[in-house]
């Protein structure tokens, strides 16, 4: 079957079926995402006018029987960061889209007077159906919902009350296996750009898709068993292994005894009463409330970090409960409740924002006087205030920075705008140097050298060494070509440590595209998107003084280590020099 | 008397005179509080944190008897713009600090735990002494009841509640001949920037003052001649004449008729009410209400631009009503009430806000549907949410560009993040050159197009041309150097018309300082300041791609004349090329 690349313009309500230009062929995921945003929008466009784009694309090898694959990538100027962004979520949504032929999505044109509407994609073709009557109700109904009526077993996303208010603070969810609204390409504003084009949700119905054509069979699958292999045989991936034991939040523990797990808004990197939010206690009342752990986001994943966390009577099920999102709302808030900080979380689901950019928002406004640090029942109130669309609610809604500014807060942890993830990078200077760098704003997923730096995973660096421009740069680089496969990124750990499990996963796609790519073109592969995206920021008016750390992080010292971000401008500039 | 400069650290309380560099001896006014803030504020500095400084320093010329000289300019890096921020205002606090030798005030370090403090300066030397007990109170009462605390007759100046709340639009008054809070360095979050110092007012008493030194009286006082025969002979500076008859308002009608005066939010240049709100019509009821017009704001002006306008009944005084706040309050919200308008400028006098700032955020807000479009009782309503420091009003005190944002409107008319002015640049192509490239975001005071677009004041030129690089960097550079003399910009109407008026400026200046400079020699002084201003903003991240206007202006044609703002990047950027 020939991929196609479907159109739809929301200004004249036409969907349409395009080729894909020789110049996609070899793209998926990010780099895809990121092409077509390069090509398509104007870099010094309004993010919420009318000339901004939103793409979506499953990467080169979602669809496929490829383990652990199923990523959908985002993209379109943010309105967070002013600059590109690319988020992507693991779901079945991702590889129904691939198993239609759909290379990409690309949504363009505004709402109008048009109402919100909804795409419906299936084997017979795409049309937009009216979605109006959803607007303002909460995700979880509404993916229900709208399941209810259109068909059970859909891939589904959308937008949610945050990005109705045009919130910088906006994700866009994706459907989990239960058909919750939990899988986020949460960072950047991306609801928000989907809610000004007048697209609520898209549907994805594979029924009777031809699914995803592979050239060639045998390269393919040699590179599945060997990628396969490496990922059931590394500690942190296997079954059993840590990631499908505890999930993300096996880090709590670990990131607070290094010193570097940011409480109550980045004053202090380690707190005792982080061991009640962490990834064992998580799984210990997991088990006794009769959640689910191991869990998986989408089918064919073989790690299965997720979970289903549930109320303490094993009811109401939130969905997974990240250790980016327990740390952001937990910890960082000094809220030291897991009962609590799922609530939160699944405030942030319904309403469709990112947990690390919400919980970092909550934490902003208790230093700027809107609650107090630590009061749980306060920071749900807030979390109701954005549902009710108050003017502290559209404070609340934009994020870290917009509330920063309108408290008169000045110890604000963002980078381009963009909050900043559960690393203190004062005492880990690899992840802070990715954090200033990466042309997505502070983002840990972008460039993670917290394998090396703390978990010896891809060799092992001394995490208060600032000297980490080119193991940035080389994670960044890797990290574009995962993103651009469509493997989860946690395959980074399998293939980092064991060579046969990269080359495996570089034979997939080879397998897919019948080209004949080696584990040599990955660095050069990563820089042709990274330099598109740079470019694309430079044009939007961004310089290296965007690649900086807040202010604060260079002159307050981070107990119990007590670093500042010592990283020279000039070991960050030579990330990309 | 040598001149000092004035030291005054927060942090320590300590106030200290220093000598003054010899790089700064020949320079006043914005010349001179741009190059102090270049030489000292770390340019990627948070405005509100503690590297940033706010330098206050009179022109010149300023405290002699130099003709309509008043003026004192205030410096800082922006927490509106993010970049370089000169105000100015006419009041004779400059004059009074410049009697007492005090060259500049240089306010460093935080407000900490130390509560408001004021600055006292008289001949005797400076101290801080507490001012907590103002915090909270309008500008009104508070100028008042600090007058009579310390002594009448004093300069005084202080930050609002505006300024408090850290709000990106908070302005620093400066008392009138009244002693009330009417003259502005409004625009860019000075206030915020006073108030983050800990400073919440200056008091200035020159009794026993020795006065400028004027190195050499002869040319002092043959330019002065020159200078006040051009004034004073000039149709629009003259007395009788337009400013000395209408004030700044009579660009009401003109403006108006040039169909270029923004009417709701900037959706069209003219509107037969306009006629209401008229510099004629004000007149005409301040004449009748037995107000005061014309008025100074500062002994030695010979223009008297000034008035005060009161209620209905004649009481209850205001201040000046300009030309830019009776179109921001007025007709860019569809109010065409004077009255409305006046208590309008009340609530930002008495808040400490910038009017310009003030009326595009209320038009913002009435266009993300916080308030009707001429509804004159809910603006009113909104200005007291700032007062009360809700939410609503947290989001408004940050201005047109963040109130945009948490409000999700598209259409915001600003430029580097500080608002548009009254001149709609679709109509009027030459300003808006200036908006786009002055260093200082949106401001018609850098290089004020209207004169020779609109007046055929020095030279003529077509408003519709979209060539006006070379204008309005002419403008901008001639605009530098009269604000660093400390001549009110309106000298300019005389002297771009009248060259011996120019040269009596000059000579003033060199009578002062007891230099030789020429009238050619202004150009390359402007230069100058611009070249240290713009490396400024350099330095603080912005490019070319920040010197634009906003994407609706390029896309959205404005009626009557239904022109968009058309002039090409590539002559923007010919401005400083």
């Amino acid at each position: 079957m020939v991929r196609k690349i479907l159109r739809v313009d929301m200004d004249s309500g036409r969907v349409k079926f395009e080729e894909v230009p020789e110049s996609y062929e070899a793209l998926g995921g990010r780099g895809l995402t990121s092409q077509i945003v390069a090509d398509e929008v104007p870099p010094e466009c309004n993010p919420l006018g009318p000339n901004n784009k939103l793409v979506f694309a499953p990467g080169i090898v979602t669809g496929t029987s490829a383990p652990t694959s199923g990523r959908i990538s985002v993209g379109a100027k943010s309105p967070l960061t002013g600059g590109i962004k690319e988020a992507n979520a693991g779901t079945s949504f991702s590889q129904k889209m691939a198993k239609l032929g759909v290379k990409a999505i690309i949504v363009e044109g505004t709402k109008g007077d048009s109402g919100y509407r909804c795409l419906k994609i299936d084997s017979d073709g795409a049309e937009l159906v009216p979605a109006d009557d959803w607007a303002g109700i909460g995700l979880y109904d509404a993916f229900e919902g709208i399941s209810a009526e259109h068909g059970e077993g859909l891939g589904i996303c959308g937008t949610g009350i945050a990005g109705e208010l045009f919130g910088g603070n906006s994700g866009i969810a994706f459907n989990d296996t239960e058909g919750m609204p939990s899988r986020y390409a949460g960072r950047g504003g991306l609801g928000a750009v989907m809610a000004s084009r007048g697209l609520k949700f898209i549907l994805v119905d594979d029924e009777g898709a031809e699914g995803v054509e592979i050239k060639d069979e045998e390269t393919f699958n040699k590179g599945k068993k060997k990628l396969t292999d490496a990922l059931t045989s590394h500690d942190v991936t296997k079954p059993g292994g840590t990631l499908n034991s505890y999930g993300t939040s096996a880090l709590v523990n670990v990131i607070n005894e290094a010193g570097a797990l940011p409480q109550k808004n980045f004053s202090r990197g380690s707190d005792d009463r982080a061991a009640k939010v962490s990834g064992e206690k998580k799984s210990e009342e997991i088990k006794k409330r009769g959640g689910e752990r191991p869990h998986r986001c989408s089918p064919g994943c073989v790690i299965g970090c997720s979970e289903v966390w549930t109320e303490e009577n094993g009811e109401n099920p939130v969905g997974v409960l990240e250790y980016e999102s327990v740390w952001a709302l937990g910890p960082n808030c000094e809220i030291y409740d897991l009962d609590i900080i799922g609530e939160l979380n699944r405030k942030c689901n319904d309403l469709g924002m990112d947990t690390i950019e919400a919980g970092n928002t909550i934490a902003v406004a208790m230093e700027g006087g809107m609650a107090d640090f630590g009061d749980g029942e306060a920071a749900l109130e807030l979390m109701e205030e954005i549902r009710q669309g108050t003017p502290k609610g559209r404070i609340l809604v934009n994020g870290t920075e917009f509330t920063g500014q309108a408290l008169g807060v000045t110890r604000i942890p963002t980078v381009k705008g963009q909050a900043i993830p559960a690393y203190d990078p004062r005492s880990i200077k690899g992840i802070g140097t990715t954090y200033a760098t990466t042309p997505m704003g502070a983002d840990h997923t972008a460039g993670y050298a917290i394998a090396p730096e703390i978990m010896g995973v891809g060799g092992e660096a001394d995490p208060l060494s600032p000297e980490k421009a080119e193991m940035s740069r080389n994670l960044q680089y890797s990290t574009a070509v995962i993103d651009t496969t469509g493997h989860c990124l946690f395959t980074a750990f399998a293939v980092l440590d064991i060579p046969e499990g990269l080359e495996g996963m570089v034979e997939e796609v080879n397998g897919v595209l019948g080209a004949d790519l080696t584990v040599d073109d990955i660095p050069e592969i990563g820089k042709q998107i990274l330099d598109v995206e740079r470019e694309f920021n430079r044009e939007a008016g961004f310089t290296k003084k965007d690649d900086r750390l807040p202010e604060f992080m260079r002159e307050e010292e981070l107990p119990p280590h007590n670093e500042t971000f010592d990283v020279p401008d000039e070991e960050l500039d030579k990330v990309f020099s």
